[in-house]
């Protein structure tokens, strides 16, 4: 087992009714003022944002409201939404959304105290202080409610480049499973296979640390379990807490322990995946790249690969594994090539110059431009 | 899944060699001067007392020391490092051993803000501050390392009792598995069979969040393997990192996500065992208790075990999983009855007043006296 260090202090309210909980917490860190970030107004649908700011009220804390942020997040947004914070003189940052509204809510606490906000996801700043981030999950992917990492897309540059800081863990999430009763499946898969992904970086990185390798399968497999329930009842309620607890849990730190910061290649391949698209959802890149990547390593490596496709999917060899791992992905009407993303073979060549702008690609097996080629030609 | 809140600041450095990180950790925390609390001087045998001395000297930073604490930990002994504390006025708490040394320290670290020290044990008087508590951890056994417990005997009362605040988390925990290499195995086994029942105490609470339990079930079965991998090689040391993270986790919050804080009479059943007779190991009492708990539990509720009995045993029914798990625990030479600690009959009267001390016993199930007597009997 490698060493590692561990470190997360995001306090978490779990569950039905937990958004109540806010203002007291709020009140109690003796915050006045906060911004509100949020999307493009489903929260007024599934009437979190009555909830919030029924007990922002409650409390006396006042709030300005933010509103816009969409999926893959922008970095002109969050400067945007940081003048705005500057000018309000607000004393936290509260995102009410997914992981495109926490991002930017991060991105605007660092910025607070920052010279040029891009400049630190470029890491040419570091990041030193920021303002306290507090956030309302409305849908379960990308784990960001705990952890300390943001993405940003700089749209003119087509680059989607992510941050990390210990000051951009969140002081208190509130994740109330139930608010996720009424999100479109396809919006639930995208989650699914976003959580999956995190998981799956770290997975094939080492086989020493047998307790994390055996707490990512049972994590995988409760994933796949819940989501398959969605499917037919979007509002089972236990299928959506203990999803939203596993994507959490898939990066908040357990996922990675003792797999040396795990491989992330996947992710790469994919922000260029986005950064030439931005319409493509993140989850639903992963699910075409991770497969392609799978792959194109078991080929190399197949060793690597046995355990999951033992312990996730009861078969004897990766190959297999994998076809089942697509199937799944397919039976949830999820993407499985690049063609499905609406990508032409003329396009290749551009989404390979992206992937290749950031370098090194992988950590397992660092990626060429030859790999990325064929990876690209597995996937489409 | 149920509602729940989790937090858990504490940091971990983990893996061979970390002990050196210390010094610079409590240096730019601004720590002058520690109480280094300690045992009976195993830590000057590993290394780990060298190690420790070395890193505080190279940062600058000043110690006094406090040996002698015992396995079942005593609050006189708490009292007398408490006043040392007080004298010296350390600023900080480092301590240096296992379970006991670490619950002893989070005892003095709270007992320097309190008027009595053992009120707060009776719930009588609230922990609202603490010093500061670092901790190199040298048995994985009681998740202290990672919790903000901590339980101690009141000796002249017969009463072993535990304390939560958020304010005993550590600051900062060292975990170097390969310190644990030199312990006797039937250490290594009673530190096992703590963690494994610290799982336990949650696993049977509720059916609903499954990834809690599918998590815990990684736990138990990653705990047995290593137990049985380092019975024949002690420094086999990927099985002692996994099982000294396996420890942690089980009593860190993860194992209880949704599981409505545990059950708790195996442990209270124990506490008075132990109460009792000081030199009854905790873990090796709970290996006895618990078969008998699971035995008798049921009796009346098979269902409830079945899970377990599924996917830690690969056994259809919990009566052969139990047994199993009694062989197991037999196989690591710990005992397997009352009788084999060494309780008499005659004495099983005077156990089960000290039990009764303190009620509600369970919450799955509130125990009686009548239940008790029953349990004890299938232990003995």
């Amino acid at each position: 087992m490698n060493p590692f260090s561990f470190y997360n202090p995001t306090k978490v309210h779990f569950g039905g009714g937990t958004i109540r909980m806010l203002g007291k917490e709020l009140n109690e860190a003796g915050i006045g003022k906060v911004i509100l970030v949020a999307g493009s107004g489903s929260i007024k649908k599934n009437n979190v944002y009555h909830q919030v700011t029924d007990t922002l009220g409650k409390y006396k804390i006042k709030w300005i409201e933010a509103w816009g942020v969409r999926p893959n997040p922008e970095l002109p947004k969050a400067l945007e939404i940081l003048e705005l914070a500057r000018k309000e003189k607000v004393d936290a940052i509260l995102a009410v959304g997914g992981g495109s509204v926490i991002d930017t809510s991060k991105a605007v606490a660092a910025g607070f105290y920052l010279n040029n906000l891009w400049d630190a996801f470029l890491g040419k700043e570091q990041i030193t202080n920021a303002l306290p981030i507090y956030t309302v999950l409305t849908l379960s992917a990308t784990g960001s409610e705990m952890n300390a990492n943001a993405v940003l897309s700089k749209p003119d540059a087509h680059m989607k480049l992510g941050v990390f800081s210990p000051y951009l863990y969140p002081k208190l999430s509130i994740i109330d499973p139930t608010v996720q009763c009424s999100l479109p499946f396809a919006q639930t898969v995208n989650g699914a296979l976003d959580a999956m992904a995190h998981i799956l970086e770290y997975q094939f990185a080492d086989d020493t640390p047998h307790v994390t390798l055996a707490i990512n399968e049972a994590l995988l497999k409760t994933i796949m379990a819940c989501t398959d329930n969605l499917k037919t009842n979007p509002c089972d309620i236990v299928s959506r807490g203990n999803l939203a607890w596993s994507a959490t849990l898939a990066l908040n730190g357990i996922s990675g322990i003792g797999l040396k910061g795990g491989d992330w290649a996947c992710h790469q391949i994919e922000h260029a995946l986005s950064a030439f698209n931005p319409n493509i959802a993140h989850g639903e890149g992963l699910g075409v790249i991770f497969p392609a990547w799978m792959e194109y390593m078991s080929e190399k490596d197949p060793c690597r690969f046995q355990r999951w496709a033992r312990n996730v999917w009861d078969l004897d060899s990766p190959i297999p594994a994998i076809k089942r791992f697509r199937e799944k992905i397919c039976s949830w009407g999820a993407a499985t090539s690049l063609r499905d993303l609406c990508i032409k073979e003329s396009n290749l060549q551009q989404i390979l110059d992206l992937i290749m702008k950031n370098q090194p690609i992988g950590a397992i097996s660092k990626f060429t431009a030859v790999d990325i080629q064929a990876l690209l030609m597995l996937a489409f």
